[in-house]
């Protein structure tokens, strides 16, 4: 087994990036960040994620610099029109941030693998969510580190980047992955999700296409 | 005036980058790290440079995985000797993590321009102190943000890249930089710098080839 680390955020993609590195037999390190998001629900969710999947789990707490609705600055916006261009939920260098810290565990843990969930065809239109920016990313973590100037730098997987939200849940399923454990909601309650925001919208799209109805609870 | 990202950690090098960056006239956010380092009086140094320079100063706490001589594991080397290969005083993506913060924070403020104070001459055999390093990193930093897909990405600026220590003081005098209120020891008590780890050497053979002595106290 070999090591590997998993950015987890509790959500659909990350739960289902999980169990594909769990089912590559990676010994499986989970990162995930408390960043001041609105839905710390989601940390909730990952923590059980990663004891299901008996992931070691690390929550880093980082400060963040505001400018996005997720962390408080206006409205999540709700409805089912498209996104056009970058939408207000966009958190600057988000997964910069993430990727820059899991390639510092990678280093610390020698491992040669790091797993990030994100996807290219249902992604809200986030620039650090597309292949291009990844390959830049992965090929910067080559120079920047011990092991990368060694010849052994991690490699980045995103293994659902040409899948859809049907697809995912579709590859979840058969990774025994249980949503109903999953969170996506931009602005939960105890209550349930939204069901309205932008991806809450893309969960339940998801659902649809697959034809299963959603084991979350929605308010 | 535009404002300008500079990473500062109270040492020579960052103290100099902060004051070219006055010089050419931006507003000035400073960026400090508390990551846990053996040496923490250099942010308090930073925070004076920081207001001498009348820069913006915020110090981001940030957790970090440990795998470093500057954060306690394994003693700091001291001695003459040329380093051979990468030194443990090394920190995992340390410069990685820095500039995915400054990425941010330009993002939030807007901010064409991130001020870097790495030198690929004496630097102590960091990966992600060299040339190619930074260019990576500018290249990924233009694929991540809203600022690079709409084709204003911040600019990467290490004017000290090419720069031997001497290089660097001088340039420093010229800019009114006070190295008395600079800070570079990896191991300093508050009777002063140890004058012995790869930090203090390097420091002082750059103030010996400027024929200058050290304003700060060594005990």
């Amino acid at each position: 087994m070999t090591k590997a680390i998993v950015l987890l955020s509790g959500g659909v993609d990350s739960a289902v990036t999980l169990a594909i590195a769990k089912a590559l037999d990676h010994e499986l390190y989970a990162l995930s960040f408390d960043y001041g998001q609105r839905h710390a629900a989601e940390l909730a969710c990952a923590t059980r994620i990663a004891g299901k999947a008996r992931a070691i789990h690390t929550i880093v707490r980082i400060s963040s610099f505001g400018g996005s609705a997720l962390l408080g600055s206006g409205p999540v916006p709700k409805g089912d029109g498209e996104c056009i261009g970058i939408p207000p939920t966009y958190v600057p260098a988000r997964n910069t941030i993430f990727l820059a810290y899991a390639l510092a565990l990678a280093e610390v843990l020698n491992a040669r693998d790091i797993f990030i969930g994100v996807n290219a065809v249902d992604y809200s239109g986030y620039p650090d969510c597309r292949p291009e920016y990844l390959a830049a990313f992965s090929a910067m973590a080559n120079l920047a580190t011990k092991a990368g100037i060694e010849g052994h730098g991690p490699g980045i997987h995103a293994p659902l980047i040409d899948m859809s939200k049907a697809d995912i849940i579709v590859c979840g399923l058969e990774c025994g992955v249980d949503f109903s454990m999953t969170c996506s909601c931009y602005d939960p309650t105890t209550a349930g999700a939204c069901g309205h925001c932008d991806s809450c919208n893309i969960r339940l799209k998801g659902f649809a296409a697959v034809g299963m109805r959603d084991p979350i609870r929605y308010r």
